[in-house]
């Protein structure tokens, strides 16, 4: 049951005719949900760029999709003239977000896919492309469902689960990576509670978990992101789950600002930690978390930003770091697709890439 | 230079012709500074109550000229008619904002001052309220500097120091409690870097603090409050001051919701943590901090207010806590105008008190 709700909020899909893709825009949510049309390369960029489909995952299957788009928008009447069109159009999407890594890897599986069906026939082209398409699609569903599995092993029924950002399933194929526990969870009758930070400064807890849990009907309770630390005093919590934008092979993991804010007062208060991710997140070649270079944002995001009017001095000096390191003794397992790694982390994480 | 700086600031005072409160209008902040004239106490009592004036201190300086100005509306020819006026407009002045103690406290101290000029010449008696509520606004200044003079024996010069909520000019009769020392060390080079905490919902890190360091030339820097950890980490920090609302006889603080999780990061970074607030403040009644009930707020805080459109879906649950209570384990030091109390705060609290 939860399936046919979470597929109502599917982010990127092909329609039923496999002409267009049907994209969730989540700049809208949460107080419209409008599913766009897309034809052509040129507004999927526009899409991708304007944070219109967002999240990792999410966006990988959009570019897949979108070298599909590229082939059936073709006039091509040779395979050559085909690659040579696809070509242009995927290196166009490839800059609609330049730091998106799973841009470029979807992109590069879908020229790599293209290459391989060389001097067939346009229609049987156009066909594998489509197929790989699906398949990311499909994979990275797989993915987020096996995260889900593996962090249900340590979850127990009638937790208290907080969350911080989003990594949920409009973030993502299908289930989310921090959230597929909880959509799981729900189908099974754990009947969990979930705390959704805010997330300043964007507001993507509010705007987007709180957004898809409430609508999924899961037992969802917004707080601002410094009332973490009352909720966890009063018992409200159990376990904390959140997702992950890279993990260093000794465990450091970077994510959403205040992620590390949220380990140490977990710890303070003897709660879980968890991060969960696709094993594609783990880097490594990243040492530790010293390696990961912070992005700095605008300080208009946090004076500005949803306001109707400035909510501080608009030239008061704003510091606005987008993410922050969690040191991995903060953090008390990794959970991927593949299992959960346990400290020590460059140990465990060494391992499971080495699992079959 | 600092001083002259922040009487512009000052939040409640009679004017040159002691006929009318001026009032900073703080709900108009950061965006526009407004300051009311105000002649009769009906407008005062719908200045308090939309927190026009805010701030326990401040609220009482407020209430202490709220008894003069209904002393030199009346049109009473006897000491019983103006006692009659006065009690009349006072116990409505009261009833503006039913949980301000500080509120009650000044007018009953106004009360007993009408009472000790009974028989006296009405011009007489009038005078002698005034002068009681200069009293009450000189001695909550003098209170100030002395908890900032004691606070700057702990800390050093360059220091960075992250302050939550705003217990600052504006919320005292001058210098605030937290932000004394940092107003009074900028006079003799200190140089501290402040970083404030935006405090969500209401922002009044953004909205006053960041605003009245801004406008007194003090480098503060604006952070979202999941910033905390990153700030500290990064070095940044050196101390935490943080202001109080009421504190137990064990040293339990509460204060601004997020404080509690403040005070856990600066533990967790092995950065000092001092609560600033003055002796009326610690309640020796109250055992430990289980005692004191915290206020749930409106969920709109969080949903709407200040936003151009609702940040979440407007039927969510959403908890909204407006203090929390920080464990004394966590605290290094209580900082009031009598001196700094360390641990066991049930001990050094006691001692404080019976100090002449």
């Amino acid at each position: 049951m939860i399936n046919s709700i979470i597929e109502q909020y599917c982010p990127v899909k092909l329609d039923s005719e496999e002409k267009a893709i049907i994209l969730l825009d989540q700049t809208l949510l949460p107080n419209e949900t409008v599913f766009l049309e897309i034809t052509d390369t040129e507004t999927l960029w526009e899409a991708i760029h304007s944070l219109r489909v967002r999240g990792a995952p999410a966006i990988g299957v959009a570019a897949g999709y979108g070298a599909y788009l590229a082939a059936i928008n073709s006039k091509a009447e040779t395979y050559e003239e085909l690659a040579k069109d696809i070509k242009i159009s995927t290196e166009h999407l490839a800059t609609s977000r330049p730091t998106a890594v799973n841009l470029f890897w979807a992109l590069g599986r879908m020229e790599a896919c293209l290459k391989a069906a060389e001097g067939k026939p346009i229609p049987e082209v156009i066909e594998t492309l489509k197929k790989e398409a699906d398949n990311i699609r499909f994979e990275d569903e797989q993915t987020c469902k096996a995260i889900g599995e593996n962090a249900l092993t340590v979850l127990k029924p009638n937790w208290g689960i907080l969350t911080h950002c989003n990594a949920g399933t409009i973030a993502t194929a299908k289930y989310g990576t921090t959230l597929s526990p909880i959509y799981l969870g729900e189908e099974r009758g754990y009947n969990f509670k979930v705390y959704a930070d805010e997330t300043r400064p964007l507001l993507q807890g509010a705007r987007l978990t709180a957004w898809e849990l409430h609508k999924s009907g899961i037992d969802v309770t917004l707080i601002c992101d410094n009332m973490a630390s009352i909720v966890m005093k009063e018992g409200r919590i159990q376990a904390c789950l959140v997702g992950c934008d890279r993990v260093a092979a000794n465990g450091d993991t970077a994510n959403k600002i205040g992620t590390s804010g949220v380990a140490i007062l977990a710890k303070h208060y003897n709660i879980p930690f968890y991060v969960c991710g696709p094993l594609s997140t783990i880097d490594m070649n990243t040492q530790t978390g010293d390696d990961i270079e912070i992005e700095l944002r605008d300080a208009s995001e946090v004076i500005t930003m949803w306001y109707e009017k400035p909510m501080a001095p608009t030239d008061v000096k704003v510091y606005n770091p987008a993410f922050d390191v969690t040191d991995n003794s903060l953090i008390t397992g990794i959970i991927t697709e593949k299992g959960i790694a346990y400290p020590p982390f460059d140990k465990s994480l060494k391992d499971m890439f080495a699992k079959p």
